[in-house]
């Protein structure tokens, strides 16, 4: 599993650190039993897509299949001679980042729509705290 | 001729790779007959307006004038003490990068409005096929 | 005094070089007698918000409390353990950058909202010229 | 298990892809039942050692104790205020890499220092031959 | 004709910025009668090897076979599946970057070993004394 | 009064951060009343010699001649079109950082060729240890 986007965190769509992310993955993952089956990867942007591949080729493991549902990723995969699958969609309408995000900017309900370590993982960190912090600014006039 | 934003590409403004765009301009030259008299230089950016001028000289032979119509460029260079020309505009409403990417997308003529050399080199490489997955996205909640 | 962005200038948001904004700074200081009680120090953005503390803790002489505004900044120093103090707001609806930019942008009376030393020096070297050319664009149909 | 100099491959120091040695190390976790007991994290190097420690802490779940003997890293976490542990060291002057090395460019007996995991999988990617490759110049006269 | 690392410059490997390698390689070619046959295109180095091929390939019009000497370019792209074809050496103890540049930082006769268009060119920029002050220092006691 | 390689430290050549540098030379400056007529800048290392000048030039206000005994900097200063000084060397032999720094590791005394504002920060931030574990290595047999 590549966790991309790893030196990213602190912002609206990538509001925790790739240590983090991992951890969450981690624990759901044991809790399934299905830890010693799965390799978690954190992956770096490298800002400039025609090396994507090669990145993604260089941190992880030999690969035969991609799955992806991102149309860029699929894209790249495809234009280097990869197979791309997509991942089948659970529930999408509801089980949506953004949404999930909105959720606990607006103090929602959002721990019904995440698995239980996740939510309790960043209740200990304070990641509704962050992620409201995130859409403040001291801007008075908009550009 | 300096080929600008050269480390990107797959993006909606600059969909192909700088050697793709290399070839196009090439393709062009030369059946002009003017590949002898010019030279086609890539030029990555480097993210820092200061030291942009600083990058173009790097890059290039020595040159006496820039010629170019994007305001920014333009201020960098007249700033550096350089001599800065615009290049005259041929029916600019049409002849429109925007314009023509549009049509691309939504399958109008826009064959039309480029070099025949450049719509068959778009084909060759799958040009359509990748600006329109370019346009696409997974996300169902927007931000 | 840290002042970031610092690699960036000649865009809306960072208009002048750092070194332009140190000298902007360092003439009111001088005027107001207060050089020897301050230092000024440029801060290069790293564009990973999980580094940004200690970006800052390298840049600078150590510091006990932070002064800022920015939720994000506030934020990335709280879970980095600091004591963060808010700056007091003087007529902040008036003495707006963003205010201000759209002033100089549009001809109307923006030197009566900077320091005397900060006009003069934005006349010097063309700033007003500057801005308004960052506003411009040669694109015809708009993404 | 952090994996340092993540970005880089193909140099005497580092001869293999990240993913490459996650794979090695994966493959001797799995032969001792060890997968769901360890996370294999990869961490690219920033080039800036004063924000060595803050990019380990965001590519790894929270952690305690670093376990290192390379002085430059128990130095930086020390002066963060880590606790740093020295790792036992087995028949140190027969397992090192620079001697394995040049067992493999020589063309020595390198398969009994290494797990028999890892000594196949060099040898399926022709791990050998890249390292010989890498210690040849096509340089006449030396610098 | 790729020209490797060309944001590097004034260093005693890569003296010329890559705009004064171009103007070189320029001149012969345009005086050979070769210049609507080839392309020149400058390639800056990634300091990733695993992305290297990638860079080529993203600079460069699509090529079939790698002509170089380079024993590590060499292995990149034979494990990236290119032919790799040898130059031929023409009197390659003579004609050796190294000691040209020896020939030049000691006043020895260097232009017989270059053609007579780089020659002068590399005298009208003051390139004799630029290699020169590069070898100098104001450290007294060494490292 | 520009503090370069800004974002090194830890290093042999660089021990100190940045902010570590500004606060020993602001020490020593306050000390001789002089802080109000100097400006203490840092400049991080671009990588790149052909930008240096242009780094310099964003970082600082306005400056008419470069004081430096620096070949490289002096020679891209002149290249650039700068008036450049030699700065007065004061018994040199003597107050050289490579043999300072030497002391400070074999036990030396090196606290009386460094101002005593500069020896008891150095004190104060463990600056020896430092530099002592900067030597240190884990390697057992030398590349």
């Amino acid at each position: 599993m590549g966790v991309g986007s790893a030196q990213y965190s602190h912002q609206l769509d990538n509001v925790f650190t790739v240590g983090e992310r991992i951890e969450m993955i981690r624990r759901v993952l044991a809790k399934e039993g299905l830890l010693n089956r799965c390799l978690i990867v954190p992956i770096p942007d490298i800002g400039q897509h025609a090396l994507w591949v090669s990145v993604v080729l260089q941190y992880c493991p030999k690969f035969d299949v991609v799955y992806t549902n991102e149309p860029l990723t699929r894209r790249l995969f495809l234009e280097a001679g990869f197979r791309v699958e997509e991942i089948p969609k659970f529930n999408r309408e509801v089980y949506d980042a953004t949404r999930i995000r909105r959720l606990m900017i607006e103090g929602g309900d959002w721990e019904s729509y995440v698995p239980d370590e996740v939510a309790s993982f960043i209740k200990e960190i304070g990641g509704v705290e962050r992620i409201r912090d995130l859409t403040r600014s001291d801007k008075v006039v908009k550009v």
